[in-house]
């Protein structure tokens, strides 16, 4: 069944064939806000939230990665309902302490923080950071030393073999990101070696948009035995062990969302067959999702501006576009474009009746955002919805591209709408 | 040959096996502005337009396509020079006049253009709008009705048959571009049912990124042919024929630059072909070229951060990455993904000695800007350059994708080096 239907009848309801969102119409708010824009669900979020950490044994704790979709909004629900914050950039630690974050409740991980970076961040206290290569080690001690300060540092890795089914494997190959499981024995060892250096544990990243809990399991089962060795040079405990994020939410058809039920019978066996391994005694499991805690509460709004019929085929031309949600467009690293769950917002549950392609107002045939889509007859007027659009859209989108207008967002909470983020003429960052 | 060495030798100087843009070093630029940023030349868009300029017949006027750059400077550069400017929205529109373009001297051509981007426009008494549907068409009258003005219109064609050659073809097929060939009688019917509409000609675009003179040939013999179609059904001769951009700049290895005289060899005799033909007296030929004239000017420079060698293989992480120019990184369309011209700048003819992956700072393995590149032995500090990167670079990327600063542009004329957009903390746009 398309993913579209999923959505609807989990969280939205419909009037005369137009879609709902917390009894809001999605026409009135077209009008009020203008279109393109982007909406979010909050209840959404909260369910989703909730349903997740049900599904965690105690153990774990839940850090939101913000680079999935970056508003303060986001940032302040997470923070509210006792998350912490997962940053990859000096500019997502300054949107975390805006947004109301401590900085003990942030992690830092990225391939490529700057010194710059790593001093600011260390300066201000942040939780910890994972150290992802030899040299970035050496910079934060020298940092730590200057600011006479212990750094709490974990550190990535990039494990042997590859846990399957993701949609981007990140283990067992070569790659820019953390140390070489190969390497863990010389690099806990200079880490060691700094005294102002608190050694906190490891994080593990091996894939992203994991639908099977299965694939999740075998690989927080790779990351413990990988923790059993790191502990066995450091002779102690490990105070955290980050299974990164890698839950994914459903785009594509026949695509199922992840089996949380099953993922938690998973996790508390897991649980118990490690409650007695010395090396794991009171260590914390962080996991640290964000599109799937952000992605379904989103969705991208357009209107049919134009229809036109060439050499057979129909296009309905929206006013919104790549632009605005590359990730939709199929170009943010797709190797097979294929569709999101689109819909017509005032004509659900309709029969479908016609064969289109979606486009955007770009001058370029990249610019297509639903690919030989079938959907009810659409008119000039009508409101297009790009669901699952909460995370990796409008901030992964080339804004600034033919110096189109920037996409507002609009929060919804208790009943109320609320724009969130202004419209702009062209963006001009 | 590699072509970064084409452009070496054609517009830079090399001093200590440092790149020197107008005599100014690139290490105290990146010292200076700090890294990553964008350097512009502004002699390299001077002689790329003067020499395009040579091989064009008199009856050809240049317009700038600002998709290809919208940076201010650009604009008033090309401006100053005597050019048109070329829109794709309402937001270039606005950039075009702050830069200080006469409204008629703007064509605005784009598959999705708005009433109130439409009649923004023809308040402001825009040149020439690109009609690309009947319902663009009567909306256009319809706002020429209310504003008491006659409002100058072409006609996009999305004419039959494929011009070979251009790496992004956009005739022949079903589009959402323009109309298609084979509907001309009824649509030039239409437009001219309009006495409010002033109909200008046709305009014409079958490809991007032509290297092949003999291909850009061949499409404005077809345009040619369509045109005199059209004029069968005008009764009179047209006054512009739009043949699009379409000029292609080299970025990959083995691709050769455009031969601009036998293009202006041909264009040449075929003026001369077409000097006596009645539907063809007085009309002026626009080309709207935007890569070409932009690309070659701009380097995009980032610093090594970090090098690490995962299971054999040698990573150098930069401080920028694919959040400032997403089409280096290949997720701008592309189906195959090659390296755009790369070099060490501050390593110049240094013999490569290592075969290294170049990536960016973001947290994903898409952020890739070099695959498999032969490089000089690279250090931590070295600066990485990024050639043809003066078109379809910083404008046509996420720049908010994981929050990461935001990419200074440098403009060096006459020898001096000037910021013309500062870097801000994290795009918040």
């Amino acid at each position: 069944m398309d993913y579209v239907q999923v959505l609807l009848d989990q969280y939205f309801s419909i009037k005369d064939s137009e879609l709902c969102i917390q009894g809001l119409a999605i026409a009135d708010l077209a009008r009020q806000y203008g279109t393109p824009f982007f909406v979010y669900d909050e209840h959404i979020l909260e369910h989703t939230l909730g349903r997740l950490r049900k599904a965690l044994p105690s153990q774990f704790s839940v850090f939101y990665s913000i680079k999935a979709n970056p508003n303060p909004h986001f940032l302040q629900f997470f923070i509210r309902h006792g998350c912490g914050l997962e940053i990859a950039s000096l500019g997502e630690f300054h949107r975390a302490l805006d947004a109301g974050c401590a900085p003990e409740n942030i992690l830092f991980a990225g391939p490529g923080k700057t010194e710059a970076e790593l001093e600011a961040v260390l300066s201000k206290g942040i939780g910890e950071i994972h150290a992802e290569s030899a040299l970035e080690i050496k910079r934060i001690a020298a940092i730590a030393d200057r600011l006479n300060i212990r750094a709490h540092v974990a550190l990535r890795v990039n494990p042997t073999g590859e846990a399957q089914g993701g949609a981007m494997r990140m283990g067992g190959k070569p790659l820019a990101f953390g140390v070489d499981e190969e390497q863990l024995p010389e690099i806990i060892h200079y880490i060691l070696s700094f005294p102002q250096l608190e050694f906190q544990g490891i994080h593990l990243f091996a894939g992203t948009q994991i639908l099977d809990h299965a694939v999740l399991i075998n690989q927080y089962r790779k990351g413990l035995a990988i923790a059993k060795r790191v502990a066995e040079h450091t002779q102690r405990p490990l105070a955290t062990i980050d299974f990164g994020g890698g839950l994914g939410i459903p785009y594509f058809a026949h695509e199922q969302a992840l089996d949380l039920d099953a993922l938690h019978a998973e996790l508390h066996q897991l649980m118990d067959e490690i409650q007695h391994e010395p090396h794991l005694q009171g260590t914390r499991f962080l996991i640290e999702p964000g599109r799937y805690l952000a992605g379904e509460s989103g969705i991208y709004v357009a209107r049919v501006n134009d229809i036109k019929i060439s050499r057979g085929k129909k296009f309905l031309i929206l006013d919104g576009g790549m632009h605005h949600h590359l990730a939709a467009s199929g170009n943010l690293g797709q190797t097979i474009k294929r569709n999101y769950p689109i819909a017509v917002l005032n004509k659900l549950g309709q029969p479908n009746q016609e064969d289109v392609e979606v486009v955007g107002p770009l001058c370029t045939p990249l610019d297509t955002l639903g690919r030989s889509l079938q959907l009810p007859a659409v008119e000039v007027g009508d409101l297009i919805g790009i669901f699952q659009s909460g995370a990796y859209a409008r901030s992964a989108s080339p804004l600034g591209f033919l110096s189109q207008p920037t996409p507002p967002e609009v929060w919804i909470e208790q009943g109320v709408a609320q724009l969130i983020t202004q419209r702009a003429l062209y963006a001009t960052c």
